[in-house]
């Protein structure tokens, strides 16, 4: 067995199947012993960033993630992605395959490195964007890879391993390692001892779960201990789904003061705060400044708790939780209603908001549904649905990097096949990471793509209050073409009405294939609760000048259709079949929509 | 005259008229005084590795350029441009907004940045990447743009500056500052003495000249030394175009013992080598192990030389070569012969291959033409070309990083719109920037696209030595339809036989509209000065399995039109307008082309 065999061997006992990556010369030995091991899938991406999205979409699912990317070039275009992973806790491992110390010492500066400059050069940039690295070397090779995996596992962040070409083809001896870590005994007595009795004590305590509960596998423990305290149970934005909406002592989602209020004011006044895996992010806390008290503050963490202003080390976030729901009481319940923000609507021919699109979604979406909601707007829409049990929602709420949603998407097509995968992202995200909707028809997948299209940058139209400023204007693309200019089976439309986009989500309902929507909303379209977070007036119009305008003639009132599809959407409650010709081009369109011009 | 309104005026001076990159919540305040600028453009991107090659392009072109990212995210994804800058020597400033210090500490972890981290944690991962950078502070700002542009305009390098939103708009005395160096005059005396010595007492010297004198603007006094000296010189690679072909004492490119035999011999036998601007890389270089005999060369850089063994520091490569020129004698120059690689062609109705299409490029290619080749095989391709006068071929022989041909010419045509641009890249590295296309159509550039489609990365299927390996596909894309999907006028077709492309570029000369040709060639193609660099059979042929062949079933023989334009290329030589209908479709598909799956 050699270096990278043992090394995805490793890899696999933690879930990991499939490799994310583009080859390089480098990088073949790694790439091809993936590609030869028939338990193991290679997924090749258009361009490293994706398959960094990419790889951390599939850990957020499954758990651990992959990217393999070659020395220099491709491994800094993936470090953005690796970034995000870093900062929201999702273990992803970045191999890097990189030229052998021969290669590098032959006398010419040898292509993707730096004129007289070290080999690790690359690995040192890296290093702020990773939990641990190494370069492995033939002396360091069995210790340095037995290091990264322990605190990949630990730690639950990247970790990045530069594997030279002729390394990755070193024997290495097979032995049994226990990679995992045990709570340190004597802090782990002390938490549980003083977080139950600080719980008991508490007169209105209330718990906060978030996506690190996730993270740290401890899904099953967090929901043991909700259900034994019986104490009122809320989530930042990420933690939706976290928790089944049909748990009884379940409070809503934490949306600070415009949504939940019963949420907020527990918050508030809360004598006991149980914070389980929280991200304390501007977007994700909704701006809350937790905690209120400080002192009153439980914090459980995957690897450490805070309590009483201490924090106490090597303390598994499993076995606190395990602890304390052995130790507490059961406490009374004092029902606070949850409020549901989106009721259900009929579509009309009005034009296309978001306001309607969230509604429809609400309804559209169903139990075991994966949602992919891109960072910007689409959050402030998504996380204020209702939701059905075990839906989940997967967003990026603390990086908040654009493109991240199409691409990580793929990796989460990857690692649960059988789902059905809704993202939903802006055309501006969307252009970032677009050619990667190439490698869901290349590997198979069928997820419904909704690209809600706002001419601009909307989100920097509000932000920068120059809502006209030309820099937040992006380029214009016909998106159902687009979709279609992939060899592949799509349905694709452009929907510029509540009618339209109601009818489109019907016809993804009876399609076998990838459906692609573009929904088209005005520039000024923002959701409700973004408007409120960002203290909008409840009417808020953004104005562009001619030159938008005129750009935007562009788009149309039209349905547009796929070539090769033989279902009219406009006839689908009648489940007619027809034989359509080329109604891809300027047929159906009926007149410019200059509705968002105004 | 706050900050962003003095870094801009001083960057104008060097040039720099244009800032590409992406707009964000930190970068506001920068993004807006640009926009506000009369005398400056914002050229907005899909995504910040676009960016950063588009700002790559614009440098190589007209000598400094700039990008503007946001804090994390934006400036991350960039990375990879920068360190390509790095590598290359091509001066870029990377402009980051940033969190002013009170978002930062805000108590709360903010989007696009790290729980628990500093506030230059990025700008410690991207100092690896650059020659100098700064966080500037209420207190250092004056200082630290001053230090940062003088490295800037000294090494001609990336160097970095991250702007907080507050400090953007923080008051600044606007003073005027030399930020030029002059060389150190004993060091210069020396140099030019010693060197002067060497030439004249040489029996056999020769110039290699590379791309470098062209980054430190030295391209008039390199020229003069060539004349005054009358010793045979020549270039490798990137500097193609540095020495006029008509210059009496060009021996053209140095190919190694591929091509130009007499320069190789040269270079092997010569007494003293004066190597002026070299990029030592193994591509650049093709594999040559310079220099032969250490003590006979001569190494002149932008900032230092080097001579008899030691490296003398702070002189500016203009004053050597302008010493140096005064000092020499004139030699007799005994001719050495220039190889032609390419002949003119007639096109039949034989298939596709690369020898055809370069042989027909070099042709095609005009004086004043700006030719971009992308990496892989592309440039083994080009640089065998005779070219007339006054052509420039922007090529990245060092850092090779896929996908910066697209992007970097959108900063190219930007840095020159009058010229005519050709773009020549493989259809895998185009798909990792493809999307910057729309900006080419938004921004009123018009340059000629050619994707040579082998279907996959042929490059890798060479290096890697298993060419049917599944790493080596790529997503299948119908790139005449994907270049018509974005809004702007597009003349498009894909072109499989000699006959084909032959009329293809044809076309492009009178069309006055962006031109995107997908060439379509065997998986097996492969330029023959490639096959003897990467020492193949003469015929190499690549079988592909079956999994490729069922992919390729959907590349077709026929020329494909796009849809709005009224000029037939078959009917071209009548130059006969009619009216065309939607066939953009199947109608012209004449039958699966199998050849290259045999």
């Amino acid at each position: 067995m050699n270096t990278i065999e043992y090394l995805i061997k490793k890899l696999k006992v933690l879930g990991i199947t499939d490799f994310f990556g583009l080859p390089s010369d480098y990088n073949f030995n790694i790439v091809s012993a993936i590609e030869d091991n028939p338990d193991i899938n290679w997924i090749g991406c258009t361009n490293e960033l994706n398959a960094g999205y990419a790889a951390d979409g599939y850990a957020r699912q499954k758990g651990f993630g992959a990217i393999v990317t070659t020395y220099g070039v491709g491994e800094l275009s993936a470090m953005n992605a690796i970034a995000g992973s870093y900062a929201e806790n999702i273990p992803v491992i970045h191999i890097v395959g990189a030229p052998s110390e021969e290669e590098f010492k032959c006398g010419k500066t040898i292509h993707h490195s730096f004129p007289n400059k070290e080999q690790e050069t690359f690995m040192k940039a890296q290093q702020h964007v990773v939990e641990a690295s190494a370069f492995l070397t033939k002396d360091n090779l069995k210790i340095e890879i037995d290091r990264i995996l322990k605190v990949f596992i630990k730690e639950r962040k990247p970790v990045y391993i530069a594997i030279p070409s002729d390394i990755a083809i070193t024997d290495i001896a097979d032995k049994k390692t226990d990679y995992d870590w045990i709570s340190d005994t004597n802090n782990l007595e002390t938490v549980i001892k003083l977080a139950s009795d600080k719980i008991n004590l508490a007169s209105n305590p209330v718990i906060l779960g978030d996506i690190l509960v996730k993270r740290f596998g401890a899904e099953l423990e967090f929901s043991e201990f909700v259900e034994k305290s019986n104490i009122p149970v809320t989530n930042f934005l990420m933690g939706t789904g976290l928790i089944n909406c049909d748990c009884k002592n379940y409070i809503g989602t934490s949306f600070s003061k415009y949504l939940n209020s019963g949420v907020n004011k527990l918050l508030k006044e809360t004598d006991c705060l149980i914070s389980v895996g929280v991200i304390n992010s501007d977007v994700n806390s909704y701006g809350i400044n937790l905690p209120y008290k400080i002192n009153s503050h439980i914090a459980i963490y995957g690897t450490y708790t805070y309590i009483n202003g201490k924090i106490y080390e090597n303390v598994k976030m499993s076995d606190v939780l395990r602890g304390i729901t052995k130790n507490i009481l059961t406490k009374k319940y004092d029902e606070i209603k949850k409020e549901t923000y989106y009721s259900p609507v009929s579509p009309s021919k009005e034009p296309l908001n978001s306001n309607f699109i969230y509604s429809r979604l609400q309804d559209y979406i169903k139990s075991g549904d994966i949602i992919i909601a891109e960072s910007g707007l689409v959050p402030h829409g998504i996380f204020a649905m209702q939701l059905p049990p075990n839906t989940i929602i997967h967003s990026q709420l603390l990086w908040c990097s654009i493109g991240w949603a199409t691409a990580a998407a793929l990796g989460i097509c990857v690692a649960n096949p059988q789902a059905r995968i809704i993202i939903v992202t802006g055309e501006g995200a969307h252009q970032v990471s677009a050619m990667e909707i190439g490698n869901f028809f290349r590997f198979g997948f069928k997820p419904v793509v909704i690209v809600i299209n706002n001419n601009g940058y909307t989100i920097e139209r509000v932000l920068s209050g120059i809502p006209d400023a030309g820099f937040n204007d992006v380029m214009q693309l016909d998106y159902p073409k687009f979709a279609r200019s992939f060899s592949g089976d799509v349905w694709s439309a452009r929907v510029c009405t509540e009618d339209d986009f109601d009818r489109a989500l019907r016809v993804t309902q009876i399609m076998d294939k990838l459906c692609y929507i573009e929904a088209v909303t005005s520039a000024s379209d923002i959701p409700d609760m973004a408007k409120m977070f960002f203290d909008l007036a409840p009417v808020y119009e953004i104005k562009l000048n001619k030159k938008q305008t005129e750009k935007n003639l562009t788009l149309t009132n039209s349905v547009e259709y796929e070539t090769n599809v033989h279902t009219s959407i406009h006839d689908l409650d009648y489940d007619e079949t027809e034989d359509e010709t080329e109604d891809e081009t300027e047929e159906n369109v009926v007149e410019a929509d200059e509705e968002e011009n105004e």
